[in-house]
């Protein structure tokens, strides 16, 4: 099987084509990676690549990117709604097969010290690869975004993991880590009653004691005209789309409701799906390398690498 | 969604795994092909390829190992239990996804001409391709093998679809056609009684007016204690594995036996596993473009045809 990790890097121009195409080039033409996807928005004046590939050519890519970012991108003349501290914002890197979350978290400390030392970047690390409980989650690392970063860097709270606590004069700083992929999947009740939702929503989520990598919040749909208990599911090896499926059918048939469907919005990892196709068959013995699209999948991998 | 084709041709040398080796190296120096496996088997002194790719490059990596098998394998000299008619026996092609098999038909015709025309083996059209209703059967087709169709080849009967009705002095004739894509799938009963198994495949198999595509036959499995109701699914389009699943545990529960599982034997293309997947969680609106590995698999497939 191919050792695949996905990388979704954000910068910070979402309004000049010229510009992310130029990065998405610089992706592009790497080896051993493949580029899914690039999206710009005007608003946030921020865009989005999507690339696939093994552990350290996914690296050398984003590294790339992010060189070609600071070539391009000036932090001083950059506005929009969304919160940033750099040129290259942030680098996530996500374990799709064959890699281990801490294989993805050595990658991203690597990165991070790679920008740090010869883009002279300074970097922060976050989520599974953040070196303090208070970095884990972006938002904190983006306090007072680029404008504010350039005196607060100074301070020990504020000190990047990489490189001198000085922005980069014009590409500024850039978070890098590993995080796990993300499946948005919602579960729809027969029923307008909302708080339905929410309960179980409260009751599945881990936040407060429920399944572990559940994300979960209540809400009324108004096209269904249903409640739907709405997931991210952040961590796919112990919560799956069955299980969550499974758990809220027995929470919502336990106060007389039934659930009228699931969507799964966006993209899912093949084993998601197959697990769920298991159960309906009630197959034995089936190992998911049958799958003939991730045979070939594998086969396409390791000839690009070549 | 990238256009696949797959081809399994078999050739007439299981033994020498440098002849074999070289005639597998045609294919993989192909481009826009991915060689998947090469098997070679020696009582049957036969081997197998299995490749993928879009149409046109599948049909030019056959006919080029057709081409290698031609100078290498000298059928005056082959003896093997599988029956056979020439150096490169039969040339399946199969559509995986983004082909009609109507496509695959014109394919294997114009491949077909091609062997006749560039490389003087004569070809006959078989399966879906099949210019007459008794060519569909390779077994038909084989009658004689290579040592009896030298002379029964200057028969109307026998007369190959394209080329001279004479058999290439060393490479025989070649049997060349479109068929769909093929699942073994077999479902478990819970109960030793092999003649319910047989009564069940009676009922679904499409020859004694069951579903579509459906071959079945009912066995005991020693190994599991249980009947079995063995099935060759042939068209996916109209029979997926879950639908001949629900069926059987509908007959099943009718003469109070219930279903202990099921299992795929071999390869499965992704939609037959997702099918059951949506039907397991209700899922709405889900899209198959949304199996992250089967997205990859595109944007390698086209970069390779860059």
């Amino acid at each position: 099987m191919a050792r695949l990790v996905e990388c979704v890097p954000n910068f910070s121009e979402g309004r000049d084509a010229s510009v992310v195409g130029k990065i998405a080039d610089a992706v592009s033409s790497s080896k051993g990676v493949i580029l899914l996807g690039s999206e710009m928005d005007g608003d946030h004046n921020r865009s989005v690549l999507t690339f696939v590939g093994t552990p350290d050519e996914v690296a050398d890519a984003a590294f790339e990117a992010c060189r070609r970012a600071a070539e391009l991108i000036d932090m001083n003349r950059h506005s929009g709604q969304h919160p940033r501290i750099g040129a290259t914002d942030v680098i996530p890197l996500i374990p799709l097969q064959g890699v281990t979350m801490e294989e993805c978290v050595a990658l991203s400390i690597s990165l991070a010290r790679r920008i740090a030392d010869e883009l002279e970047i300074p970097t922060y690390l976050y989520e599974k690869s953040a070196s303090r409980e208070d970095r884990r989650s972006l938002s904190s690392i983006r306090k007072g975004e680029y404008e504010g970063l350039k005196e607060s860097i100074q301070t020990e709270e504020r000190r990047p993991d990489f490189g001198k606590p000085e922005l980069h004069p014009t590409a500024g700083a850039t978070v890098v880590g590993a995080r796990p992929v993300l499946v948005a999947y919602n579960v729809y009740l027969g029923t307008e009653d909302v708080s339905l939702a929410k309960r179980i929503a409260r009751k599945i989520r881990e936040r407060d004691g429920g399944m572990p990598g559940v994300k979960a919040l209540g809400f009324f749909i108004e096209k269904r005209k249903e409640a739907q208990v709405s997931m991210n599911l952040t961590d796919l090896s112990m919560t799956t789309p069955l299980a969550v499926f499974t758990r809220v059918v027995r929470e919502a048939e336990a106060e007389g409701v039934s659930v009228t469907g699931s969507e799964i919005v966006g993209m899912v990892p093949v084993s998601a799906i197959s697990e769920a196709a298991e159960d309906r068959l009630g197959l034995i013995e089936f190992d998911r390398s049958q799958i003939m699209e991730g045979r070939l999948l594998d086969a396409l991998m390791s000839r690009e690498m070549e």
